[in-house]
Order: C-alpha cells, then structure tokens, then sequence
C-alpha cells in the first residue's frame, strides 16, 4: 500500500495512526501542500484524486490499482479488511457513538480549518483565518468533550482506542496550532496523554514523517 | 424512533431517505433552525445534542433512551441494525468507494454551506454567503463526478441506491438554492432523476415535511 500525505494533515494523521495500530506497512508518498501552490493542485495529482486532498490510499486488489480518499472511508476500509485490533466497538450503538465523535470532528470542526478554507478566508475574505479556526475549534470540542462524557474511560469509548480517538488526537494538535485555550478540555487531553503514549500514535506523528520540516 | 428534523436540513433529509427507504417508521419532531435564533440553541436542545445540530435519532435501547447524532453515524447504524434493503454495496472496496462519495459531500461540502457558517461569513467576515457556498459546491461536484463514473450505473454505485445516493440528491437541492450551474453535472442530475422517482425519496423531500414552508 502507498499512502499519499503530508506530515501536518490531520487527516493524514488519522489513517497512519489505524495503518499503525493493524500493524500495516506501507509506502509514503509525500504532497506538499503548501509548496508552489500546493502539489495537491497539480495536473497530475488531480488526475489521481479529483477532491485534491491528502490521505489518499493507492492498493492493489485484484491484479488492479486501486484509490481511496476520503480519511473516514480509509478508516471504515483498513477496520473491515483487516479486523484486528477492532478500532470500532462491537456493539452497535457503541459503534454508533463511536462514529458519531469521530464525525464530530471530521464534518464539524476539520472541513472549516482546512487550507484551502484558509485561504479562501484570508485571501478572499480578508479574513483573521486564525481566529476563524479558534472559533469553530472551540465549538466543537465543547460539544465533543460533552458527548464523550457517556463513554469515556482511558480513552473515548472505554479502555480500547477506537476511531473516535483517532480522530480526537489530530484535532488537538490543531487546536494548539490555532491557538485555542485546551484549558477546558481536562477530559480531552487526559484522552490524548493516554493515547501518546501508545507506540503507534507516537510513530504516526507529524513530527515523524520523512516530510516533517524543522520548526 | 423520533427524528429530530429541519425540512431544508440536507444532512436531516438523508436520514429521513434511509428511514424510507429502510420501511422504518418514525416520529417526525421539528427544530426550527431559524425562528428566534434557531431551536438549536436554546438550552433544551443542547442538553440533549450538544453539537446544536440536526438530525438527532432519538431511539430506546435495553430500556433506555439514546441518542445519536451526525447523520453518517445514524446512517451506518441504520445499516448495522436493519440490514435490508443494503444501503452499502458487500464488496469492501466498492463500500469504500461508496462512504467516499458520501463524505466528499458529508465534510467536503456540506460543513461549508450550512447555516451556523454563512451566518459567520456574512455576519463577521461581510462576505457573500451564496457565491461562498457556491464556490465549495462546484469545487466538490466536480470532483463528485470525477469519481463516481468510475462506478455509476443507474445510480453512483451501478444499479442499487447507497450512502452515495442519499448523500447526493439533498447537496442538489443545496446546489440549486444557491445558484450553481448544474448543466456541467450532467451525469450527476442523471442520477438524481432516477432516485427522484423513487417513493422513499419522494416521501422524503423537504416540501413533504410537516414543518415545510411554502415557498
């Protein structure tokens, strides 16, 4: 398997943690996304994946090459090709619940922080793109840490990591970037230390990826 | 089950598809997402969905009353606990392929036009709502048609109705209202026309609901 990232994508970061937790190997392929207008724009990449955003996951099935894009869909694929260690919850509305979070993060807060929003804030809008992110950052993980109260126990549903804290760790990583106050989210970082500690979150890391650039 | 709903919502009018389609019946309880600030907001509502958004599938389980929110979530439930008539394709990748589609509109489009965010792009940034929205929309069904060809029959994944579908037909609705071309999207209105003649997405439609407004 190839995957197609960049070392600060969130959603990169999302499918590299579940390729790491299945134990999956694979190939890195990194897109700048910010480098001469971003490699995600180019003719080619286009070609490849219409949407032009990172993760995108090339396999072969069947003699075949095949792409997938799309971070929860990669999620949902790796979970029912490769089952173990289960990163869903057995029982249904756990399961529900578990996606439920993870949607939180992936429709509500990570489409409105993305670059090419960000751009489009700042460029068009005359915008302050970082007070716009802070803003709908800040709205979703109050929702977020309110929800996971149901559930939590050293992670957000009970005590086996799931997709919804795969989810959870990027978006506080971008969280800090945009400079929202985490004060108020004990339960949250609490969730993410638990989680940092484990050798596959560790390894998925932005600051780990051959893409990594220096502070 | 209660369905926590807006008519014009269009994550709300994919869930009410799935019912349909599904033959599940359902309490319809409107939230008003206009009126007096929106529904939504008030305390009541955020007590039970923190998130301030619909739909919320209200529904008893062991007893107890639970609630799901994030329509991706009810959707995949709704699969996992009344498996007939699928909603996902049975092979894996084609699955993938299906919740791909699904989430190029659920966060690739749909986040950017939904009413808290024009609220903010008129309201903070003075920007035009509608060319706002317009320009997401077009960027995403481009890349929506891109995709789906290379699995639409009838509708976007051959000839049985998906996530894929459900999630389509409202986000042209969406398009419409907000002025986009949809003569380029010809395969797209293709297969719109096909789920349009389909009960359950009749019985579906925003103008159907107890809480439409007439125009």
């Amino acid at each position: 398997m190839k995957l197609y990232s960049y070392w600060r994508s969130s959603c990169s970061w999302r499918v590299r943690i579940a390729l790491e937790l299945k134990g999956l190997s694979y190939e890195y392929v990194p897109v700048h996304l910010v480098k001469d207008g971003g490699e995600q724009n180019s003719e080619s990449y286009r070609s490849l994946n219409p949407m032009r955003t990172v993760p995108m996951l090339e396999l072969t099935e069947g003699g075949q090459v095949r792409r997938l894009s799309q971070s929860m869909a990669i999620l949902e694929y790796l979970e029912e090709r490769h089952a173990s260690p289960a990163l869903l919850p057995a029982d249904p509305y756990l399961r529900a619940r578990c996606r439920m979070l993870s949607e939180m993060v992936n429709s509500g807060i990570q489409p409105l922080q993305n670059l090419a929003v960000l751009q489009r804030i700042k460029g068009e809008l005359k915008g302050d793109d970082k007070a716009w992110c802070a803003y709908w950052i800040d709205r979703g993980l109050t929702a977020f840490q309110a929800s996971v109260q149901e559930t939590a126990g050293t992670y957000c549903l009970g005590d086996a990591v799931s997709f919804a804290d795969i989810c959870l760790v990027p978006q506080l990583y971008g969280a800090r970037r945009f400079g929202v106050d985490l004060a108020p989210y004990g339960l949250l970082t609490r969730i993410e230390a638990a989680c940092a500690s484990l050798p596959a979150f560790q390894a998925a890391h932005p600051d780990r990826q051959p893409d990594a650039q220096p502070a």
